[in-house]
């Protein structure tokens, strides 16, 4: 008994904080909650929209993401849910296997959330969490960015009020208009008006009304609620002008008040079997994009997050969100910066937003016949907009170029290719053009800086050297994609170099050397000693020489092993 | 007019040597010449035996080959040629396109060999030769450890005096012998007598020749024409016993005493097309034997040879070796050994040795119509064993574990799969490991060495260190697949540091920092600003600080970068 307490205080987290919840953090927490709700309802709503969903299912998701990361998260302050970025992917996976509006689709849908939660499950299993990351900051900036523009593309058809049959691709909505094709001018009128005044939120209303002397949390919060506002006075406005049969408006229209059901549903193997690829790419981005919001909450609270439990966290929401009729989910990053500043302290908020969800769906859900899908879409471009970050970019583009390679293939391969491809050969490109640059390293020779004992490049400082000593610092480990490059080097400053007695490899940058650097070493030395020069080593790394003395090379050498450069600078070059 | 003579002494080596021959080489070379044929003529009708093919296609291709590879060749003692190797990759290729024996078979060799020498042209052209080595030492030992167990196990159905059409698997040869099959009595005995005088020759007969006082060269060139021994005795004994027939002993039998034809024959694009990955394979494979054994002829020389044009000088040979009805070539370390020591001081010493392959082509052919086969296998045999280095295999094992569990995987895998799934999966795992093993970079907390400028592992070396800094030597690049390993290693060592005001990062053996490298640096500063903690460089490399200086991290640093480790230590922690 006491050993599962113990079993259940270590890996569920509920188990920590709820015994210890400290009635001051109550108010808080609910104020936060009620709050969230606010951005939540149109945010998941409209993210169901973007995956090819009815809304409740925006809805059901939202619900059981929220109970269940509540019990088994590691962040006190994520709020877990629908995203732009995990509904694109959905829509684009879940399109190869069905067409969306129809059950079928909602099932595929359901599916791959269950299919990704097990993922994570078992991600957690060989503890990926700690684990080496595949994705460089690169490919996360242009996958993101390319993303948020396939998002917003996607929504012309709706601000354009066309049917949803259209080609949803941006050359095909634009062939449609040039072909004569139909448009509805109220539908663009609404969308412009919705984008207006959400743009005007997100970016005009907080510094207003901070300065206007609102509180903190409250100007956070009014300005990231302005979803739900364009969301009211839309429905107002539509109902009262019954758009909808006027102007033939496309409109929400019914959703169930119904709990959502509960169970499995018809699983099909081998559609689990085609959807596992996609949902383990779709895990590592929920992953990922969970846990770097989480983190950077965790940061401003002094808090941690535990990247293992995370994927526990992550992998309940999602297997939740599938057995209540949702789709996958990950940490939002508005909604948990709302919840923060709201006031949350711990995922008691998380609860009391799942619970007004519940009322919502089954109360307030009538409400939203009258909403026009332009509202949605607005909504969806404005938060993806916010994903593209013109500085990560910028920043990319002016510190390295191999990154730039990869963030612009990347971001045109997501284009152009879809998610999958454009971040596998991202992915590639980054390894690709990280062997390549270890493959020609830096390697300097170096000479004593004046009297001291730092030894530098003699291309970039001015430093005394010895016609009897070449000593190069390999700024690289040696290993097989580098030994042919470094060997060609050392022999071109060799021959330079006519009165030369010894060689000084500084191994002060080498981390490791494999059998054919250890090759090469043999190879140089034996080269050397028939030229009449002696090789010597300075400044090797504990590792690196605890290897080295069991070799026949280190048994044969001639030459030292110097602990400093220093020290072998004096007894080679007497400089 | 000296435009073009200057591009041909650029390009083509022969316009070099040939113009600046000197006298006093011409001895060396005509010696070398005709030693090598008594080793050549025996090892190429044996390697044409091991790659499915007639005895006469192995004399057309090391025509062909010693002709181009003095033209174009950049090494000065090179013998290039058919090798074991070579032969095996040729006849695993092929039988996939045609049932060894065949002309369709023959007609696949020729344009393996035509695909291939194009193939190294055109790596010339991107200038492979100095570019990246992919093809690890444990990749490569492995290779062709496994390669040489197979050809070794490939000459039983011979040794043994089976048929050609038996099965030439090992398990295969094994179940025929169990099954009560046929076996060649004669063949085995002159097999085992062949390997018994080839083995003293090879592994006796030159100590002994040197003791005895004969001139090294001569007891290197003795011993190593062990193989012509063997053919001349075979050929009488059998001829005179008509073994042949009264033992129906199988024979080499009628060698068409004709010049090869020239010519390139009908090539087709499909074989062709799918050739091509193959093809690609072989050519590294060729490249890589053939520059390693080139440079260690060159040292010994003190010469150098050029890799690029080591690619030109392959693929002519290639491209000769089809067009005159051979199979892919490359250097023979046996051949070449003995083309040194006999005295070859140019590629002259190849032509002349080519001029006598074509005599012995025009008149000597028919002698070896009573060759018995069972003495070619036996050459292969001892060959295949050489190819085996225990002394490498004992040094990756011992070296290097992630080199051992690569050589363990290419050496499997190609003895299950074959070599070129074998080969391409190993140099898969090659870099799989080593990209975990930077994954997880050593890092060190380091102190001060007594009162020197040292600074050192605080859990190797007896070193002061104070609680207000935190000094930590990162001993990799800061790169996206190390920065989580990294980041959570500092947050660990920071929790247990109450006292801690500064933070050093020693970027010594830090060879670059990518964006994502860039982002946890700024992460970290800004967490560590709010526990009121600085974070400080030292020892930043140049080309890594001119970048880190165009940063915004770098502009929003409080913390110093500071030129040495002691330095700072003096400044953040008076010691």
């Amino acid at each position: 008994m006491g050993l599962m307490k113990d079993w259940l205080v270590r890996f569920v987290p509920v188990f920590r904080w709820l015994p210890a919840y400290q009635r001051s953090s109550l108010q808080g927490d609910l104020t936060a909650g009620i709050v969230v709700l606010f951005i939540t309802v149109p945010q998941v709503i409209a993210y169901a929209f973007l995956a090819g969903l009815p809304p409740e299912s925006g809805l059901y998701a939202a619900l059981a993401a929220l109970c269940l990361y509540g019990l088994f998260g590691s962040s006190r302050t994520l709020a877990v849910g629908p995203s732009a970025i995990v509904a694109m992917m959905t829509l684009e996976v879940a399109s190869d296997f069905a067409r969306p509006g129809t059950d079928a689709y909602t099932l595929v849908c359901l599916q791959l959330a269950l299919v990704t939660g097990v993922v994570l499950l078992l991600l957690r299993l060989v503890n990926f969490g700690n684990v080496t990351s595949f994705l460089s900051h690169a490919v996360v900036t242009g996958f993101i960015s390319a993303a948020a523009v396939l998002i917003i593309s996607n929504q012309l058809p709706a601000i354009l009020g066309l049917s949803s049959a259209t080609d949803t691709r941006i050359f095909g909505v634009i062939s449609h208009l040039f072909d004569g094709g139909q448009y509805n001018l109220v539908a663009i009128i609404v969308a412009l008006l919705a984008l207006g005044l959400l743009a005007f939120c997100r970016f005009r209303l907080e510094p207003l009304l901070r300065r206007m002397g609102t509180a903190e949390w409250l100007a956070a919060a009014l300005s990231r609620s302005a979803p739900m506002f364009a969301v009211a006075i839309a429905v107002i406005a539509t109902a009262l002008a019954d758009l909808g049969r006027h102007f033939a408006l496309p409109l929400v229209g019914d959703i169930p008040t119904a709990l959502p059901s509960f169970g499995l549903g018809p699983v099909s193997f081998t559609v689990v079997q085609d959807l596992l690829p996609s949902a383990l790419l779709i895990a590592m981005v929920i992953f990922m994009e969970s846990t770097s919001i989480g983190t950077a909450m965790a940061a401003k609270r002094r808090e941690k997050i535990d990247p293992d439990q995370e994927l526990v966290g992550l992998g309940a929401a999602n297997v939740g969100a599938s057995l209540f009729g949702g789709f996958p989910v990950a940490g939002s990053f508005a909604r948990s910066i709302v919840n923060l500043s709201a006031g949350a302290s711990t995922q008691l908020a998380s609860w009391v937003t799942a619970g007004l969800v519940l009322i919502t769906l089954v109360a307030f859900a009538p409400l939203f016949y009258y909403l026009p899908k332009a509202v949605l879409s607005a909504i969806i471009v404005i938060s993806a907009m916010q994903l593209i970050d013109p500085a990560a970019i910028r920043k990319i583009f002016s510190f390295n170029t191999a990154d730039a390679v990869v963030f612009a293939f990347t971001f045109v391969l997501v284009m152009v290719l879809g998610v999958e491809a454009g971040v596998l050969i991202g992915i590639l490109i980054s390894f690709i053009l990280l062997i390549r640059s270890s493959s020609r390293p830096h390697i300097a020779v170096v000479g004593r800086v004046g009297d001291t004992e730092h030894f530098r490049n003699v291309r970039r400082h001015q430093v005394r050297t010895s016609p009897k000593l070449l000593a190069i610092r390999i700024d690289e480990s040696l290993y097989f994609v580098n030994t042919r490059y470094i060997e060609s080097f050392l022999f071109r400053e060799i021959a330079r170099k006519p009165e030369l007695r010894h060689v000084l490899l500084i191994c002060s940058a080498t981390n490791f050397i494999d059998t054919s650097g250890l090759e090469m070493l043999e190879g140089m030395m034996d080269s050397l000693a028939e030229a009449g020069v002696t090789l010597h080593l300075a400044e090797v790394k504990g590792p690196v020489m605890d290897r080295l003395e069991q070799t026949a090379f280190y048994r044969a050498m001639k030459g030292k092993v110097f602990f400093t450069t220093d020290d072998a600078f004096l007894e080679l070059a007497e400089i």
